[in-house]
């Protein structure tokens, strides 16, 4: 840890705090994972929890597994940090000390913080404590990405862009899903230890229009159309990816299918400045396609953010009136799923700029 | 979906229904995923979110996120399927009709169910529903595996074997975690289109014995004992298994390490039978490991439950007292994490069988 990372995380604390004391709470326990490594920076194993208590003070607890501690004493810029047995649904006793001073109001993340977990709060507090969601602070704090941030999504981008050309030399009839998924992940890997930000997915044939979204044994087929959408794990920042491919040569429905979909991207990605909301950025690309008639074919969203968690804020879709800013990093994925034809969806991850955008992936966009 | 199969899940969930009318509960809601796939028998995507609604006259609302609608009506024995669009915070709202009944005591899982889905649940039923822990009632239907499921995890632990000896194999000097750990899962996914059953983790040299945990690009030197934890994920079933390697010859300390880590485990194996308590098993590794003083070194559990969740019931630890039955499955896990000298842990699974035990693992226990 250098000196000027360790500032990094104490300056994202002391604007915590700043939010804290706005918010009138005298305590914040955060549970979520990638809130927690935001303010720590310190990386566990996908199933292990950890607890992050920052009081208005400004001081700081860190709360591990035992199993963790060793390496969090040694890797972590925090000072005091302790640790609770795992695998026993009383860890949360370990911060009665905490709150058996005079933290009245707390904050914490209601959607991920269990009812299992706040009535262990309240009855190691004795009842006296208020629970008051804390999430749009955090939200808020993270939505807007400094330069170390950016540069490791750029870094994500950049390994999920080699990948996807590298597989895109293997579609073809016969190659197994599953198989050609295991290779996206191998090569995900060796780029970035921390391997895959989400488990890809590829779906190909009736399957994609469905769609699926989980992986199979099934083989591509001459003249199907082809989804994949991947991404990449660096420094705990995660990268979004989809492209899709034609085994052998697409039929002229498969070429407008496609053209449409990118169309809608297109217009997506151009709507993008500062200043404008999420909904006009959803309405550009959602107009392209209800231009065609398949409004009903495009049954999800346009674009999510993308940082320490795979989907954050801003959520891009109908109507939605979060103002973009620079800093922000967001997907933009319109897919349309065709019965009988197939599924095209091209997704891109774009960095909001003072100027208006910066397209952050670059894979090669084309069909075949 | 073949009428036995949909026979098994209704029998599950008539099952669950006993267990609802005992409690005097009018409605389950599990949101748990590991939970809704025992009874749906449908496998989601990793992200995805379901709910499933079981009423106490016995019908079924399985509520799937827009974009799975039309697989699970294609692929789930359940009728009645319902959908809540993505990305929205209020999807509990296609609740409303069966919350809106004569629904007053419903059973959650207290430790999935968040502060927020338990405020809009309350906040639809008018503020007259009770929430009750019901993580009781689906524990006890799944630690006992029925033979469908033991034949899923039986061919889960053998993926797992199979892959755990080709990387047997690349244990050599200058081969890096990382790459390692990409080969594994590429195996396993080769072999098991849905995956790892967790993310593969390798160990080696003094962050072994910190433990480490997260994979690295760290290269294996001469001299390192390694440690690999793995598993695969077959028909939603997970297996997990870990070997311990020596990298070149292994010191003198080493293969003590070693054979005190493996008596342990041979001891808590011997220990398993039916009627024995969860504590006795714990009891037969942790003496082993303490009578070499070796205690501290040993910080984690003896073993747990694995099935359709990685980590279920029954725990294996300090003075358990949950009494093992035939049909249950749990892994053997002791490890001991010298300073100076590395860590050695071999970990198999075992089924409880009526007469003893039957160990489901069974790849080539030996250091090098």
């Amino acid at each position: 840890m250098t000196p000027s990372r360790s500032m990094e995380y104490r300056r994202r604390l002391d604007a915590l705090v700043k939010e804290l004391v706005e918010r009138d709470l005298d305590l914040v326990l955060l549970f979520d994972r990638d809130n927690v490594r935001y303010f720590t920076g310190f990386r566990l194993n996908r199933v292990a929890n950890s607890i992050l208590a920052v009081d208005r003070d400004g001081s700081v607890t860190y709360v591990v597994a035992r199993l963790d501690l060793k390496r969090a004493k040694r890797d972590c810029w925090i000072e005091n940090i302790t640790s609770f047995p795992e695998d026993t649904l009383d860890y949360l006793s370990v911060l009665k000390p905490t709150l058996n001073g005079s933290s009245r109001r707390v904050g914490v993340e209601t959607d991920v913080l269990t009812v299992r977990q706040a009535e262990d709060l309240k009855t190691l507090a004795g009842d006296k404590l208020e629970l008051v969601d804390v999430r749009g602070a955090t939200q808020k704090l993270r939505a807007i990405k400094s330069q170390e941030e950016i540069a490791h999504i750029r870094q994500a981008a950049r390994i999920a862009d080699e990948v996807m050309e590298q597989i895109r030399k293997e579609i073809r009839p016969g190659a197994i899903e599953a198989e050609l998924v295991g290779k996206t992940e191998y090569l995900i890997r060796q780029a970035a230890p921390e391997g895959p930000s989400f488990e890809p997915f590829m779906m190909s044939g009736q399957d994609a229009w469905l769609p699926r979204r989980v992986v199979s044994a099934k083989p591509l087929q001459q003249g199907e159309l082809v989804l994949l959408d991947m991404g990449a794990l660096y420094e705990g920042y995660c990268s979004d990816l989809t492209r899709t491919f034609a085994v052998g040569a697409a039929s002229d429905a498969q070429r407008r299918l496609f053209q449409v979909a990118f169309e809608a991207h297109q217009a997506a990605v151009a709507a993008i400045r500062p200043g404008a909301t999420a909904g006009e950025v959803d309405a550009a690309a959602r107009q392209v396609i209800e231009a065609e008639g398949w409004g009903q074919y495009f049954p999800h969203l346009t674009g999510h953010g993308v940082g320490l968690s795979i989907h954050e804020p801003p959520i891009v879709d109908k109507e939605v009136d979060t103002v973009l800013q620079p800093g922000m990093v967001t997907t933009v994925e319109p897919g349309i799923y065709l019965p009988g034809v197939g599924a095209a969806r091209v997704e891109d991850m774009v960095l909001i700029t003072s100027s208006g955008y910066d397209v952050l992936t670059t894979a090669g966009r084309e069909l075949a």
